[in-house]
């Protein structure tokens, strides 16, 4: 009764995998999405990046998870069909939808074209939208979308190794836009070469940025300059490395969310310098005060970033030829996906090709 | 031998009431001071404020005291001889010193009238001057100091008031302007109303911002309302009136230097506020990395201010009659003071009426 519910809330089929409890573990899944509304945009899902914190959400880890839970907001495709009021898309647009999919659009956020500071902001999936359905991901055959909330994908990006930006890439590029760290000849460290830190490696490089990667894997060096570019790279557990280092930074852009200690970072940081957080350990950090407060030191936070915004890094990452590095995988992988995620096994995102590999 | 050493390493007699070891206790100190260089200004000291930090200083809290330590950072005196090539300043000028006197003068920050984080900034007291000679502070009769780092008292205030500007109304007054948290209109929060938090009140009032002052005792609030002119009170300890207040202010000037949660005052910040720390412990805070990440807030600190700004400040003060609150006292009365400012027993602060007191 239940699952045949899915299937017959709304009026158009839909397809997908889901987790069904705190395991974690995904299985197909007959569902339904709504019919394309007057601002809707429908597409046919080619790839969906997976995030981790979809692995966080398939396991109910913040406590907010909705079973069956589609997961998947790194997702692109192709327009199928529009609503009778969409404007900026037609059908055989490419298109990615991100981390949103809705908001009040009346908050002061919202008239900020920060959709995502919106307290009524409507995640991709498990999350009740408007109609008071629950919302699911792009692990999924096709999306239907509030055109607000979708973005064109420009025709030089591979549409593949695109998906990722839609998270990561916009949650490494908006701090560094806010917090004024892309000033060409400013010199930022990124924290943690994952699905994060080495898009931001990337971002950062092509504002004209001298760019440092902190890590606490040695391994990651010659990869960390030679692959992607980065100026120098500082290993965070060597003492001598980060002493010669210290007072260096313009910014540090930490993409880490286990437990870690940041006065080190701080101590990385230049008079003013801004350290973002944009991992979220489960805990509390402990933050040292004196050395804010002796160079007038942030450390700030920051969440993905508001649709315009979104738009625009798309944007500069086509310009630049910016992607992602990924290892794109069918669906019948993601549950060994998600299991090598957990060890950081990737360089540096998985990316489902759910166009080929999705069958009922 | 030692003690006849203090009065003749200079030229000139000098005398004041120091602190001979960690029991903090004051007892009168003869000691000298430099001739007048060509750069420098000579004073005779009419009043300084004791700020919490002489406390701190006194009892080598930080590790970092000279014994005899003569305490004084916030000292207003009356001109009595200037050097040949001193340009702003003439015999007769009202004048104040605050909490350094020297800087390297050619780093970013000197370069960038932030001399205050400059790393060879030499406080006014118990530390070493560029002659390799302690500096001694403003519980003394006189003052020698390079005119970089002397400030003009303009005529309308009065020089007792004013002196606990020089550093606890530069200290709030800076991040106010720096974090741009003074638009009229804006909303701010003072948390602990103190010889920093009351000046806080006063300055942004003056700015035409909105004020709430954040405090754990409610017997401060008649008191903040009708003497300070806040606009409201919120008892910390109070869950449902913080709980009102959450995500109203654009920004916090935390002056508390114990131990406490700061997650009760980044929940009262809008998306985007600042929290800004001008108040240390001694030990680190528990920083909650989710609520900052969420609405892209900051956490900062701030350390009294530039020469150049703490003019402006006190120009700014002059002109909207803003001084502290004080309560006079005589230089004998100065270790009683300490105890009553270890309770936090005076409105707001105490200070010593070095002109008519200080006897040899």
């Amino acid at each position: 009764m239940a699952e045949k519910s899915y299937e017959e809330e709304h009026p158009t089929k839909a397809f997908g995998w889901a987790a069904r409890d705190q395991s974690g573990v995904l299985s197909p899944f007959k569902f339904s999405r709504r019919s394309t509304g007057e601002k809707d945009v429908r597409f046919k899902v080619l790839f969906c990046g997976i995030c981790h914190s979809d692995l966080h959400m398939a396991k109910n880890e913040w406590g907010t998870s909705i079973y069956p839970l589609v997961p998947g907001h790194e997702i692109v495709g192709e327009v199928t069909e529009v609503g009778s009021k969409v404007e900026k898309f037609k059908v055989g647009d490419k298109v990615g939808v991100g981390c949103m999919v809705g908001s009040c659009h009346s908050c002061d956020s919202c008239n900020n074209d920060l959709e995502n500071y919106c307290p009524k902001m409507i995640l991709t999936y498990s999350t009740k939208y408007h109609d008071g359905t629950t919302t699911y991901g792009g692990y999924s055959d096709s999306m239907v979308t509030d055109e607000h909330f979708v973005v064109r994908i420009p025709d030089n990006l591979p549409l593949d190794a695109a998906a990722p930006l839609l998270c990561a890439g916009i949650t490494v590029y908006s701090p560094l836009r806010f917090f004024n760290l892309d000033k060409p000849g400013m010199h930022v460290g990124v924290v943690g070469l994952g699905g994060l830190g080495h898009v931001a490696v990337k971002f950062a490089k092509a504002m004209g940025v001298k760019v440092t990667v902190i890590s606490t894997s040695p391994k990651k060096k010659q990869e960390a300059l030679e692959r992607l570019g980065a100026d120098s790279f500082l290993v965070s557990r060597d003492q001598d490395e980060m002493q010669a280092a210290m007072g260096t930074m313009d910014g540090v852009i930490d993409t880490v969310s286990a437990m870690h200690p940041i006065l080190p970072l701080i101590s990385l940081l230049k008079t003013q310098g801004k350290l973002v957080l944009v991992g979220a350990p489960e805990k509390p950090l402990e933050l040292p005060v004196f050395p804010l407060i002796m160079g007038r030191k942030i450390v700030g936070g920051s969440c993905i970033g508001g649709m315009k915004e979104t738009q625009e890094m798309i944007d500069f990452a086509a310009k630049n030829n910016i992607t992602a590095d990924i290892e794109v995988i069918s669906m019948d992988y993601v549950n060994t996906a998600m299991e090598r995620l957990l060890k950081t096994d990737v360089r540096y995102r998985f990316v489902i090709d759910i166009g080929n590999t999705m069958k009922i």
